[in-house]
């Protein structure tokens, strides 16, 4: 087992650079940060390339075989993106998009344009709790290696199947037998999810919080779906508002 | 209408300060950026002490009466918390809080040490959004007035009387006569938010993302009430599973 106490050695500078987005996708690599997030990992067969733990905890690190870099508190708060670093920090490698999956996944979300990494991790999460079998993230998106989405999703990026599509053309390969739901603020010609009772096969789609959906994605559903709420508030959070639909989606 | 250009103008170096938590509670005064949340203040009668605005945007705050101050990007940087300053930021008064509002308030919230200021903001969005009356602070919980936590809110924070308290003798004399809830991970003795069908009065309470609720409010409660989730994910987002069920409290 190595061990790693400066800051400035090559191996550090490596897994630092990972913090940014065109590293991370020039070498298929991602940042996992703290206990869970490695350990749910590994039990959902993501590969790592290396972990650096705190010499004091590494006897809890006993499940992982290889690639263990022992090291201390100033190299963790280097490659951590949290203030506070936590005792451990991996490299994985990004596991490939399966999207014929999509084709097993009777309940199917679809987040277009979303910016907040925060945001799509709590979604991730959230989608995970209420057994949804895909998502897909539309059009210009956070990239979903994000040290922040990771975070948000406390473990559960594994538990979900996430693929990235580009045209309507794609949507209609997969999704020409679902009902295909716009989610948009109450209007004359949208169902309350409170009198909504979901098809089998279902996709639901989001728009971003800045502009909703788009035009195109508008048309391309069959069916609006609103969440009836008092007309002094513009709007919720997004991944609230995602949370209550996929709570009824869970229990239709 | 007076205008400022310089970043170490004393009037500038008041304002900053009040990102600091201290600060804000010996002035009580707090910070609002960007249009919204100072349009929706000024809406609610909320008092605003100053307001520095962008001198290109300042046609746009015309609904503004006196405390004006005209200025640039650079102070406006300065004294706003987020990366990309907004076109205006106002120094509010903090409004009172109202505790005796909670006898009028049939559907009452309670967080209990809610730490994170993001959360709470999107709680109390939320809460305006679905009609609940009431919020109560209980234990350690972060600032109301954080800067993160009014944006969080969009607007939304006069729209819901929020309180602090501190003792389960308090919540007796308030709610002797409520359903008080308990809201837990799933166990053998709590109902599951499909099967809830909440009573007129209810106190519905939130213990913090890392502890859940103390001993002493679970006593407390006579009822706990559950999502149901997968069991392969610990927990939801607490603004998540509070969106659920709040919105299940405005449609009962």
């Amino acid at each position: 087992m190595i061990e790693i106490t400066s800051v400035n050695n090559e191996i550090v500078k490596e897994a630092v650079k990972l913090q940014q987005k065109k590293y991370r996708a020039e070498s298929g690599k991602f940042l996992l940060e703290g206990f869970k997030s490695i350990h749910e990992a590994v039990k959902f067969g993501i590969q790592l390339d290396k972990v650096f733990v705190l010499k004091e905890k590494s006897a809890e690190y006993s499940f992982i075989n290889t690639g263990i870099i022992l090291t201390n508190n100033a190299v963790l708060k280097k490659i951590a993106t949290t203030e506070t670093p936590p005792e451990a920090v991996a490299v994985g490698i990004r596991p490939d998009n399966n999207v014929e999956r999509l084709k097993n996944s009777k309940q199917v979300i679809l987040l277009e344009n979303i910016s907040d990494a925060g945001n799509l991790g709590t979604i991730i999460r959230t989608a995970a709790a209420f057994g949804i079998g895909s998502i897909i993230l539309y059009g210009e998106t956070v990239d979903l290696y994000n040290p922040k989405c990771v975070r948000s999703t406390v473990g559960n990026l594994w538990k979900v199947n996430i693929v990235n599509l580009k045209t309507i053309s794609e949507l209609e390969y997969y999704f020409s037998d679902y009902e295909r739901i716009a989610t948009l603020p109450e209007t004359e010609n949208s169902v309350l999810l409170n009198n909504w009772y979901p098809s089998e096969k279902i996709l639901v789609m989001f728009g971003s919080e800045a502009d909703g959906l788009s035009d195109e994605l508008k048309n391309y559903a069959n069916k609006n779906l609103s969440i009836k709420m008092s007309k002094d508030v513009e709007s919720l959070n997004l991944s609230v508002s995602a949370g209550i639909i996929m709570h009824k989606m869970n229990n239709r």
